[in-house]
């Protein structure tokens, strides 16, 4: 059986997953998956991308929104909203104040945030709740946090304020200027147990088209991983989450920007080369494959595009017949 | 203005004040309420005797039910209890385990413990997130919990253990013998702001036809307001909760018997005479006005199934005029 290991942010990840998993037996993948993004909103601990990702591979996400459940109903949030109108409640008040609804928890979705935050604080561990939700899903392959120890990203903005990751993406629309950013905690966390087993025993790694920035490095960012993921460079694929100088989703492209990196396939390329010895980039990139070169990993072209379940599995397989032969 | 202070439990308290708001001006009504039922589930603070009165008093209870809001749905719930299944997650292991969804939040209700939470975590007391959730309702009374301190109302079964409420009343079904009931955190707690005041002040104070053993008497513990209340007395007026030697909801007849006391009117009179110069019986314990008087209160007989608007209206104005003529 082939093994396979994916490192995971959200939705790109989410994407690739759900092609990989049709050209390899399920059961052979592991995902990696980014826990900065993890926050405690109402007291609920929520975990964007792991279930983004158990969504995705469930069947369950809503296709038009892009995250979330489908069937979704929003009764809790909208009374919420009502008792933050009636009190005016400000998202921007000094305690970032979530009792005023500004992120958006749908009524089966919370079914997942209150079932996780029941089993952990009744001593589970986040990777063992997290197998226990992708088994009532049905999930065949493994989903493992990338810690079970508390790392939060957090975007320091160019007017001096710290924000978390969803305050940053959610509140503000990503929609301020970052100056740097910083994975609160990684210092002293551990990998989740399997983990680095995962990389070392792993046939292809794949670094998933997910941000780089906030996404991936928070993985990386916890001791011992990226010294295992620079172990396994020879077996390891990244896929750019840069297309022809953007990202598909979200902030990437402005983000390395900010932070004095090209955000280009070839800024991808030199961030990720010390990690990987292949990158795949985007058709329309193909103008970049010599500067990609140049930054020490072979270049590989292709669609990227994962507009639908046929592209996301093309990707897969292209990725790991890259290693494999 | 006539100024009322009412002691109150859950349900028997609510049925109450929407009697009392038909009779007196709401502006002039205080309701103070126990919180020894409160209690954290999934990481949520849920008062539900505090939210059984403000969705009374909105006109917003389930009627059917008798607790939680109309129109409500159970998605959320409904995917915890999934997870659960697929885990075999049991509502009796050693945690209490709340995962496996025993305690039912509706989807819209959950929208109140989200706000409540999230208020609390920001800083607010209790007393001042009750104020917003009751403000967003349009409730003209004030609803005040008796405490802003965590009480904690807990029943040691004969077999010795130890149930918070809600595992006694609602994981359990109060379906087991109690030893002894003690409410945790009392000697420490202080009387909310307003809570004496309105004791000291009113014209007339009710104590609500409640569970005395776990509903007013998690009131009285609370440092302050049994002295209030003994002061108060010739201005007080208790509704008996037992008519006819049973409860008419709940298990204040067993918990009474089961702690050694009469669960009859005149055990009741017993319990409250040093609290209120007036008790006012149902018309089927009629036979019992000499026992009660006995006791050292005056007994009044009357109608006190609270079975609709008009009868809790007719209700409150014969304890109103018991002391006001």
């Amino acid at each position: 059986m082939t093994k396979v290991t994916v490192i995971c942010g959200g939705v790109g990840a989410a994407r690739f997953l759900r092609g990989l998993v049709q050209v390899v037996d399920p059961a052979g993948i592991t995902a990696i998956v980014n826990v900065g993004d993890d926050t405690v909103l109402h007291g609920l601990e929520i975990s964007p991308d792991l279930d983004t990702i158990t969504y995705t591979m469930a069947g369950a996400i809503d296709p038009e929104r892009g995250w979330g459940l489908v069937d979704e109903t929003w009764q809790a949030m909208q009374l919420v909203r009502n008792y933050a109108t009636a009190n005016a409640i400000s998202a921007n008040d000094p305690t970032g104040n979530d009792a005023a609804g500004w992120f958006s928890l749908g009524d089966r979705d919370l079914g997942t945030h209150l079932y996780r935050t029941s089993r952990r604080r009744a001593g589970a561990t986040l990777s063992g709740v997290t197998t226990e939700i992708a088994q009532a899903w049905g999930l065949e392959l493994a989903l493992v946090p990338a810690t079970d120890d508390p790392v939060r990203t957090e975007l320091i903005t160019t007017d001096g304020r710290r924000l978390s990751f969803q305050e940053y993406f959610v509140r503000e629309q990503h929609d301020v200027a970052v100056r740097s950013v910083e994975v609160v905690g990684a210092d002293d966390a551990r990998p989740a147990p399997g983990v680095l087993g995962a990389i070392n025993d792993a046939d292809v790694v794949v670094i998933a088209p997910s941000n780089p920035v906030v996404s991936i490095d928070p993985v990386l960012a916890i001791p011992g991983i990226r010294d295992a993921l620079v172990a396994a460079r020879q077996r390891t694929v990244a896929v750019s989450p840069i297309v022809g100088g953007v990202a598909l989703k979200g902030p990437a492209d402005r983000l390395l920007r900010e932070l004095g990196h090209d955000a280009t396939a070839t800024g991808i390329a030199r961030w990720y080369a010390p990690l990987a010895a292949t990158l795949v980039i985007d058709e329309v990139d193909a103008d970049l494959a010599d500067d990609v070169a140049g930054e020490g990993l072979r270049c590989v072209v292709a669609p990227t595009v994962m507009s639908g379940p046929v592209e996301s599995a093309a990707l897969a397989r292209r990725c790991l017949a890259e290693v494999l032969g």
